[in-house]
């Protein structure tokens, strides 16, 4: 069960979603927003993650409806291919904007 | 245990070190970067935390040299007072710089 403080905008580093601001799922959604689609090895090795975890990510990320995934086979070899959705696309937005957010209060003259 | 994927400089959103990355953990930095001290039940209410989730967040912190503890009292009531330290201060900057990279790379032209 992923912690559930509540959402508390009075600091911008609370108006961060779970579900997009962890380090490996934010890291697939964004390489997704790059690619649009990508298959599961892609991920797997660009991200440096393993089976379990990356299909641990995955599976939260759908269930949430940020990603979808197709099977489909390649000779006989299976493969799993993974898009970004419209509301995956609009989550990172929103990180982003939460990144801006903090950034522009902490480090206003940084970059 | 933290999740403990490499660090994998390929892509910026993997650049960022969980034990600063953590939402709730980032936001008390984040106080502490602009308060400098502050104390526990501040940090409770502001960030919106139970006292076992500020305290676990707070231990992860500590162990990592980031922040500092300190107990004193006032009348009969003890209280915690937590203050950055300089370590703490330097991890904060990385992950701004990370979130910069990671805005650079995905919204060149936003805000």
């Amino acid at each position: 069960m992923p912690e559930t403080e509540p959402a508390h905008p009075a600091h911008p580093a609370l108006g961060f979603e779970e579900v997009v601001h962890q380090r490996a799922r934010l890291a697939v959604l964004a390489v997704l927003a790059e690619a649009g689609e990508a298959d599961f090895g892609f991920l797997k090795s660009t991200l440096g993650l393993t089976d379990g975890n990356l299909g641990r990510h995955l599976a939260v990320l759908a269930e949430a409806g940020l990603v979808r995934q197709r099977k489909d086979t390649e000779g006989r070899r299976p493969r799993t291919w993974v898009t970004i959705t419209g509301q995956g696309r609009s989550a990172l937005a929103a990180e982003l904007a939460g990144m801006r957010a903090l950034l522009a209060r902490l480090d206003p003259h940084g970059g």
